[in-house]
């Protein structure tokens, strides 16, 4: 399968691990178990039956490869696991089986099953993310750097200050998939048309329990066409790889070999290229925005899939599951990644240092142009800060000194003054307080 | 503008009217004097500032084909905005004015504002929407009519069964968009790369009290290059695109000549064909599908655009701008339309009896297959239902006859028990008691 | 792997076993041999060392779980199967392989060469389906059917004019895929940093001899970041997909219950419903129609990572692998379906006849009022037609008699001219014509 | 409406003021009288008819505004615009308007009509921007500069080299978008339902002679819900956006402060932040990313409604309308921006000298290797050619100089055969030979 070479290295291999075929039948069978415990409850199918079915099935050796053909005729996998769990049960378990339910009952549930490890392992993954990323926040609370708008040089702010913006879109994320994970991972019980035909009323009670026994969560109702849960699952999922991706291309952009801020963590055979020992490629960076990639395309999927047409989707149901599952491996892939990335990142102080300086000065103009204002007028101030600047970088020498040279300035400013203002450290604006805030908030979040 | 005839029809003419090119002006100028209040309030700028600012620009007449050059030539409306408002302002007010800001928050704060009217609106239609959905639901509660699965005939459900599953998709899209209308409307405030330079950390003090001003939520940190708060409206808002999506898919398909079951609300001019007067075509549901598609790839254009590069987007940012305000103008377009196609739904109650005896009873062959299995083996009574089911279907008589035909079923069974169990209206399953629960959801919701 | 009971189903299964992870390192090893050959052929490496590459590498054995890991450290597939095949070289060798090639290169080109045989077989299937579309097409030149717009019913066609629009869009997307095929499956070579550095003007030389050994198209020049070939490639299927989108919804619209007017191919197992024994679910139209969907994204996704930054993708090219295979083994799944199909469909004359009289005649009031119009205004002739379209379908009497009880009809008219004019089958406009129209041009094309 | 703010910026002035309301209006009317014409020439309507038409609807003025509501409640503008011409037409001419058509055949052919001037003049920019870019790329056969992978430093190109990717995409494009126009823009005609009612087989003659008179391509049958030629004009549309999209991020990367090998054209007023004179942004490149991201989620949107039910979209065909005139008026104005690029584009040759010297020459390691290899086993060399380049980069000194300090090197090479191997310049690889093919390509093309 070409996916192994071409998708499957951008996802967890955890998530591969345990979402895969084995996890789906292993799903399908919980749910019709907990169904029949549930029904046995209610006394819809005979007392014991569960158990029996239990052990009966407790040895059923389902292979993916057999219910292949039977998804492709049927539609959907339900179909022949169903059929191949009463072919393995004594026949005077088989009416008992799978009583009231319908395949999408299965198919959605058993979905739900599978994703809710992954979100789980997604959420503790998105609280170790946040924790290496605090780390390297606090650390540079301080450190200057240049901010960079539509990638151009613009003005100094801290490390520690675009840190604090990532896990910003981190914790905002992390909430969103929390939330869907605590309430939208629900039990799907409907029957054949949605309303429980041949079991009436009893049919919601059943339904809540099952919820009660797999764990899930219980929606007012079957969800059989009103997709809002999976809609939901994929938006906190989507929006958790937007979060990523900003600090993957952020990552990717600082580790430029002309900027040279930053470097992904080194390591064996990671990022290296065997003809040219120079580089050292920021390939986590790459995973993580290919699978972001791959995450938005699946969630407008989903999103376009989201109507169905009356009681069974024909085609918009079926397009739903493979994105599912698959944004979940590539996300949990992306936070293993950016986990790794946030705690080994390697933060080159000096070049950051360096390239504050690359302008001569120029970055400073508008703290320059503040303080001349107070000896000239504004127009004349913007002016010579311009001057300034541009003599500056062509020249080399440091922004100060060259102000300094105007007659307007140096009879009434200082040069220690001047120094002081034009320093990229002195303009950091609110960066330390950002820093501050959001270490505030994460501890109280 | 090709959009008034393309784009527009599906989009709503308050929205239209109220989130035009005058109404970011307006914005922009709310954010400014905000912002000059806030500082003012700080001692930022001099005492009475922001009043005398407000006075000077009370008259400004900004045309929106004047500002669209500058949009061009500087990449965003906020760069003419603030140039054209400094040159209305008195001279000493003009080094006071946009004080701190950037082009980014003014145009994202400016969005917030004009979406905010357009997200309460829409909540409102979609309690409007609930409320008339809810009306249908009740009233049908017990109307019998066939469910279809693959959009096939399966079993029986009751009409307020279908639109319990509407009215449930419809609320729950309603608590994410509420959610994002309280929570995330956001001010912007960051300045060139967002930490509020020379403002130092009095920075998030005006950021705060710019939201307070302003009527919109403060967020933790400016939020100039981590999107969540525009992802999370996008994505409400598409939550409810597919809500009404789905109505608006099962109406049309419930609208087909051959199953007639439901029609739009007529009205002069509305949905009809000049040479084909027999038409009605569904053209609310036509309206609301094409909005719903744009909405779509709006949210999707969004969720692309998400990881902007360092401190400012190069188009990622720009490319949200329309997305943003076009998906709020069509959901509220689309949600008028809803409302109306709840409000004066025409509900076939005849055509729904007539498509359940279109198989002759064939659909019944469930619950008949389990009251045979009462006097034969399951085997033979699926075998036997089959044949019935067909027979009836060719012959045109009804299932029951049929059935009671058979020398196994008629010693056993009164043709009585039979009727009352192949009749639809006695198969209704758990509809009933889903509408109950719906409706008590809703009112406690 | 989840892919296999959600994903696959919908692909070709002969795709799947023939793209998978053997197939693409069979293709790597393939561009390996041709490159040594070119270069070889160039004395840019001794002579005799491309066969004993070939000799050498003839039993490798190399597993696609073992070079998973690799993929992820080195960010792409080509990177450990180069270390492996080194590995396993006799040392003299080792420095002639790979020789001035990149990872880029190898991935492209095996992507291509796995591609082709794909390609190949989903035109094939496309003339299958042309072939048996023509046939449907030609057999139901003539049998009347109502044409519906916006699901209403509007007026007659002929089923044959129906199956000429779907072979029109079979035939234009084939020919986007021919040219595809024949012209975009390229070779890729350009070294590092796609200017063969090292090996000078001579690159391109082998380029293009690689193209030649290989079986591909030979580019003007390297197009590491230049992707329009992908982008044609993800086109031309697309669309392709688009056209089978089209007939399965149309063939599903027409299986409803109601409607009646076709079925899918019966077979055993396939689309039952063990529960419902008179349901015939359209599952082939189910599964092309979440083939397309996926398709669509697959599409989507290769757009938005088309432009690739500077000499390499950073996640844009490692996004375009998966979709590219996933997307060529869902179209030809869907075309396998869409041949058996179009092979097997059953056409239900009496029904569309039936539906032809559902609104008692209504549908053909437009030809009623051209007639009547000859003996009145054209006024009151819509008025009657209305009128008595009304009569018709409530009574259940037929138009024509309807209208002979009108004076003004039966002083001027036969019943025979009447009924001529509003019988369904004389109103077939240019149906006949069309399908003539199609027929010559498939013929001729 | 706040697309003038938002989205208009991105469009070409040009395209907004060509393909408006007014357009639309305009081509509707040139529409109904080539039907007319063609109409009468058959004999389907008197003699002198047309003319008739066409003289009494030249001073019809129809507002826009006016025509909104009527698509509204229609559901297209066709409706509403129809109803408008007739209530202006004497009334002898009345029923010989639209005689015969269909809205949508009104809307589509408009559409292609709109759509022409748009995709002519686009062709011609891409002609402008391919000779511009020719120009620079002649220019800079030579010029040597760094080539990057993963955005990092890795070896040596030359500009023309790069400048020639980015026409090969240009050009690729362009054939595309040349082949959509010449053969795609295609007039509509096939009535109620598509097979001409009342018209029999001489509306295929008719639809024939309209296109002949409109100057539109004729289609072998009418493609009412075939929607192939409406995907491939929306592809090669998305083409040529990846084509400028590639550009204007390669040069948006190169523009950064830190590398700044390329600018932005200069004007008055075009990419200056009034607050830090130093800054000059790529706004062009912005507009033009934004641009992209725009057109490909509105190919993504027609992609994914390409398939109608039926004889008409229900939605699917209505959300086509926008994103096809929306695509060409982003497309227009990317093209007018992207040849101001290339017309203008300032290249820094010193700073690609700087950036190539910039690691000390460790990009060299790769020739350094090779040359070591001659007097040392491979392994050697490459260590050596690490270790020299580590030490050049962190001492400043030249690589050649480093490594004839090593006894192995300056026994047996001269420090100029070092110094000449390790020359960026002396290592372009193809880059001259890829400028002279693509040159002569491009003549030939």
């Amino acid at each position: 399968m070409f996916e192994r070479l071409l998708h499957h290295p951008f996802m967890s291999t955890v998530a591969l691990r345990e979402s895969g075929a084995e996890a789906l039948i292993d799903a399908m069978l919980s749910v019709e178990l907990a169904l029949a415990e549930a029904e046995q409850a209610r006394g819809i199918i005979p007392p014991d039956t569960a158990e029996a079915m239990r052990e009966a099935l407790s040895t059923l050796a389902l292979d993916a490869d057999d219910l292949f053909q039977g998804c492709v005729d049927g539609g959907n996998m339900a179909i022949p696991f169903v059929s191949q769990c009463k072919a393995a049960l004594p026949p005077a378990l088989v009416p008992f089986f799978h009583r009231g339910a319908t395949s999408q009952d299965l198919v959605d549930t058993a979905l739900m099953l599978v994703l809710r490890p992954r979100l789980t392992r997604s959420g503790a993954l998105l609280s170790d993310a946040l924790s290496a990323g605090r780390d390297v926040m606090m650390a540079h609370q301080e450190t200057p750097m240049v901010g960079r708008t539509l990638m151009q040089q613009a003005l100094p702010i801290s490390f520690g200050a675009k840190v604090a913006q990532w896990l910003y879109g981190l914790a905002l994320a992390r909430e969103r998939l929390e939330e869907a994970r605590a309430s939208h991972l629900l039990v799907q019980f409907g029957g054949a048309v949605g309303v429980h035909s041949g079991l009436d009323e009893v049919g919601l009670s059943i339904m809540d329990d099952m919820a009660h026994r797999l764990g899930l969560s219980a929606p007012i109702l079957p969800w059989h066409t009103q997709r809002q849960p999976i809609l939901l699952l994929a938006g906190a999922m989507d929006a958790v790889a937007v979060a990523v991706e900003k600090i993957a291309t952020d990552v990717a952009l600082l580790c430029q070999t002309e900027i040279g801020e930053l470097s992904e963590p080194a390591g064996d055979g990671v990022g290296g290229s065997s003809s040219m020992p120079h580089k050292r490629n920021p390939v986590a960076c790459a995973r993580i925005r290919a699978a972001a990639r791959h995450i938005h395309a699946d969630a407008s999927l989903i999103s376009t899939s989201g109507a169905s047409p009356l009681e069974r989707g024909l085609g918009e149901w079926h397009a739903e599951w493979q994105p599912l599952l698959a944004m979940a491996a590539l996300l949990e892939g992306a936070l293993e990644s950016t986990c790794a990335l946030l705690q080994g990142l390697e933060v080159h102080q000096e070049r950051m240092q360096a390239n504050l300086q690359l302008t001569g000065g120029a970055i400073m103009a508008e703290p320059a142009t503040r303080l001349l204002s107070e000896v000239m007028s504004a127009a004349e101030a913007r002016a010579l800060a311009r001057e300034a600047a541009l003599e500056a970088q062509t020249t080399g020498q440091d922004l100060a000194s060259v102000l300094m040279k105007d007659a307007r300035v140096n009879q009434h400013i200082s040069h220690d003054d001047v120094a002081r203002v034009v320093a990229p450290a002195s303009y950091l604006g609110s960066s330390l307080a950002q820093v501050d805030r959001m270490d505030a908030w994460l501890s109280s979040h």
